[in-house]
């Protein structure tokens, strides 16, 4: 029979859990709002000081400043249309006590100027590592391709899948 | 050291959280599937007796009955065309107590009678603020901006980003 | 006034509750990355070994490696395209003790050879009835059908919607 104190410990160690998987849904569901309210710097700070992203293979940006100044240049493609959208799908999330993996997809939209139609660019697999800090989940390293049929894209979105 | 009781109020509370997280997230993903199969009332009780859905900057719908029939009249639109769906992604929520507030997007496809192709018509920003009812959570307002690049899309969505 | 283990057990009711949401919103959203990755039978394992994927009214796949079969029809389709992705969004899940329901859309997306564009080549509402099981939250049937205007279509997506 488990006494009250062991009944405490596990409901406290199962509600981290669940806590953790909405701290990390609500951490990546920051993103898409942070870059197009132009607000670089906040998306940057969802990654830890010398956190990496890993963009579509074209660039590696490491550390806050280089990810804000990468998605600065995103910003300026952006401005180009007269519309544009990012689009995060809900996480896959895979729980490992301090760290944390995910896996998920991001979808660009833009509204072209030739016939005023919105067109997906880019559809990406992403893969997250993300660690617990004292401010929260934050993400260490977003590891982004497209799904354009190479084997690393179907790798990428892979992770974790399986037994 | 924390007494039994001291521990079972700081459980109760901290679910209580990772609870309404979760009914927030569910209200949001009521929205499309009452839309999409011509529930325009059980839509529009998604939202408090007196809630508001302005819609684009076009409409300032007030009220479960003056939201049930704004809805209505998107069903009119989307029943010319051959397909359509509505894809609302899972909300950055920050909880208030029993107030909340979300941002997520919301995207409507539809499939043309011209050439049978599948295209987004629309890619908008959603501020949604919400309460805590006797019957649940409740939207108070849904503050529905398209993505067209202008000021006031960017603010929509990035409410409540930032520090 | 409630006893501790009135407390105790009703927490843990509660508990059990937000974990199994978050079980059935991990599960769905492993579906995309194990099919885009090409891992049909992981795919196929997120069903019940008698499980049924009722595919647009064309296919009614049973069992485990008839949907790991139709999976693999998909993925061919899909290796003509340059590019692929598949959206799910997240589930309205409704609990039924250790049975559950959920309401989610899926949209498949392709990059075109003729143009080097994408496009959405189909937008689907999907019912899920999922069950408990040893092994953690299987699904017992997706009932899949093309949001393409026709009453099974509005009645898919409107499952539980409503009082």
């Amino acid at each position: 029979m488990a006494t009250i104190e062991d009944r405490l410990a596990v409901l406290e160690a199962r509600l981290q859990a669940a806590e953790d998987q909405l701290a990390i849904i609500r951490l990546i569901a920051s993103y898409a709002p942070a870059v197009d309210s132009g607000a670089n710097h906040a998306a940057a700070a969802l990654w830890v000081e010398d956190g990496v992203y890993d963009v579509g293979g074209l660039t590696r940006a490491v550390g806050r400043d280089g990810i804000a100044a990468r998605i600065d240049l995103n910003q300026d493609l952006a401005a180009r249309d007269r519309g544009y959208g990012h689009l995060l799908t809900t996480p896959r999330i895979t729980l490992q006590g301090d760290a944390a993996e995910a896996v998920n997809y991001s979808f660009a939209f833009t509204r072209k100027e030739r016939d005023d139609r919105w067109e997906l660019d880019r559809a990406s697999a992403n893969h997250w590592r993300l660690a617990r800090t004292p401010e929260g989940w934050r993400v260490v390293e977003r590891f982004n391709r497209l799904m354009d049929g190479a084997p690393i894209s179907r790798e990428t979105v892979g992770r974790g899948v399986g037994p």
